[in-house]
């Protein structure tokens, strides 16, 4: 038998924040790491055949990256933590602070996180959604829970909140805090049709299911296994880029069913043009009582433009909503920090 | 920009099972894939770079396979169904078969799997367990469900059974075709000190700090939260490999809690040499009522002598057991077929 090579550690991050990668790979002619940092990180090749680069100081964070191989991306062999996605794996890296992050797995009651299977009808497949229960849930049989419906986006799957988004430690964290209600959240999975959005050649049908699916399979479900409080103002729907598009069309033009619609870094569903009256066809901005609605994308996110649009055309509706550009880019960076300002603003009314 | 190039499909099962796997590795020296239906297969390089094989007709099955790329082992780029795990990621690889295997997502009432996440006292740490609840649960509040404690190998967590083992699957089609009572299925995580059972120096804290989180925190959690029948006819504890060795040293052990205990290819955790007296040293084999003994491995396994060992000692004793050398090395291909056999046999007493 040859001697196997000793094992290559990857990723180590040193205490002031910068990483150092390593991937073996002696015949590769270049090698990079691309991550969700910014700027990718040229590596270089030691005389053992690994090619290795370290990082600047990176700011606490959970971070995604994969290496370019010549011309093909790999997620790292030495990190076992995960991301898998439609459009690739990449690998997950925690820089860790002196102080719990919001979304950071911390010494507090926890929820449960239920994974249910069903055969969709609108669909006709066999596909699940994730419930998160806060909690203190089981123990409180006669207490009624407001209800977010939370979409990932086109690369993820219903998982994708959970496994990446922590959206289910971020909530265990707010409740401790005492700054959000004790809520339920149910992740669909998304992919109505093969294919992601930009894929779509019937937009219009891609999220008429999304909505029948919804309505016709996980909302009875929900409000029929788990304890949850009656009326539009204890329901909110959310979601990021593919599902900040499903949420914003979903929720607006079923406003009465909704207290609270949110878009992360939204893909805007226009068919055509910019035609909102199209897209929001059945969401009349005049009614009282619509949801509210909350709008939020990174400066330097390729949505950008769309989301400027929608702004404006709210804007010249009189429509009342919270929009806001900050810092970063179109990755769950952004994601769990929109996630962790939401919540707290749901189910107050 | 560089025009990307076109994306590699793999893997690409063809009608009669064979199995063609490609990757883009320009420079590479020598490429071949690993899989667990048995030997490796050397790749050969086209003139795009791309390395590709095909296997010869597989059998129906879930598959776990990765590239070996020069020195480095990396999981398969093109394919988004993954196995991560403490030694590697691996690539999953379904071959389908006109009949439902035992394992096959079907269109039959499914259970719930939900994951509850806690601080083990024992142990020290926050970590998590997951439980199967089978179809009709929640409406059947006054029913009581018998609990299976079923625990993963060195290589997984406390996901694995679900994820890659298909435990949840294999119970809803074992119960919808009546075949299996319907139960509780609890997972817990193993890993009670870091690195695998063959580099602990102190197996016996290993094993006592699996029963201690067992006992202490995963069984009282489960018997508050979910209706679990009393009585230790109504309780069962099997796993597989590293878990096996837990499931057989805790059940044996601590006998009058369980009226079931299996071990699937299972690691058996002697510290010297053949002293099943040491191992066993609370367990005693002339009690009356203890629980059913169900052990199997296969024949191409390297825990096999251990086994056979264990086999001859339990029959010295007079220990009335089942042993089976199955079909098999130690792979998922064998424990999904344990647990399919093993369900019916529970909780019929």
């Amino acid at each position: 038998m040859a001697q196997q090579p000793a094992p290559v550690v990857s990723p180590e991050v040193a205490p002031d924040g910068s990483v150092t990668f390593r991937l073996r790979a002696p015949n590769a002619q270049k090698v990079e790491v691309r991550g969700d940092w910014g700027e990718a990180v040229a590596m270089t090749k030691g005389t053992d055949g690994v090619w290795s680069a370290t990082t600047g100081a990176l700011k606490p964070d959970i971070y995604s990256y994969s290496f370019r191989v010549d011309e093909a991306s790999i997620s790292d062999p030495g990190n076992n933590h995960l991301k898998p996605g439609l459009y690739g794996t990449q690998s997950l890296l925690t820089v860790p602070s002196s102080e719990p992050q919001p979304w950071s797995l911390t010494d507090v009651p926890h929820g449960v996180v239920h994974h249910h299977f069903y055969k969709s009808g609108p669909i006709g497949d066999q596909r699940s959604f994730v419930v998160y229960t806060p909690p203190g849930y089981e123990q409180n049989r006669n207490a009624r829970y407001p209800v977010l419906y939370l979409s990932h986006g086109s690369g993820d799957w219903q998982t994708g909140w959970v496994e990446v988004g922590k959206a289910n430690f971020i909530l265990d964290n707010l409740i401790a805090q005492g700054k959000a209600k004790p809520m339920l959240v149910v992740m669909p999975f998304g992919q109505t049709l093969p294919g992601s959005p930009r894929q779509q050649r019937n937009v219009a049908k891609f999220l008429d299911l999304y909505a029948k699916d919804l309505f016709n399979e996980i909302v009875p479900a929900v409000e029929q296994m788990y304890h949850v409080a009656a009326g539009s103002e204890n329901r909110a729907i959310a979601g990021l880029s593919m599902g900040g598009g499903q949420a914003l069309w979903t929720g607006l033009n079923h406003a009465s069913k909704f207290g609270f619609v949110a878009g992360f870094s939204s893909w805007i569903p226009l068919e055509r043009g910019d035609n909102f009256e199209g897209m929001l066809a059945r969401f009349d901005p005049a009614r009282k009582d619509n949801p509210k609605l909350w709008i939020a994308i990174g400066e330097k996110d390729f949505l950008l433009d769309n989301n400027e649009k929608l702004h404006a055309w709210l804007q010249s509706k009189n429509v009342q909503h919270s929009y806001r550009v900050t810092e970063g880019a179109h990755t769950w960076r952004v994601w769990r920090r929109y996630l962790a300002e939401l919540v707290p603003l749901l189910f107050r009314s």
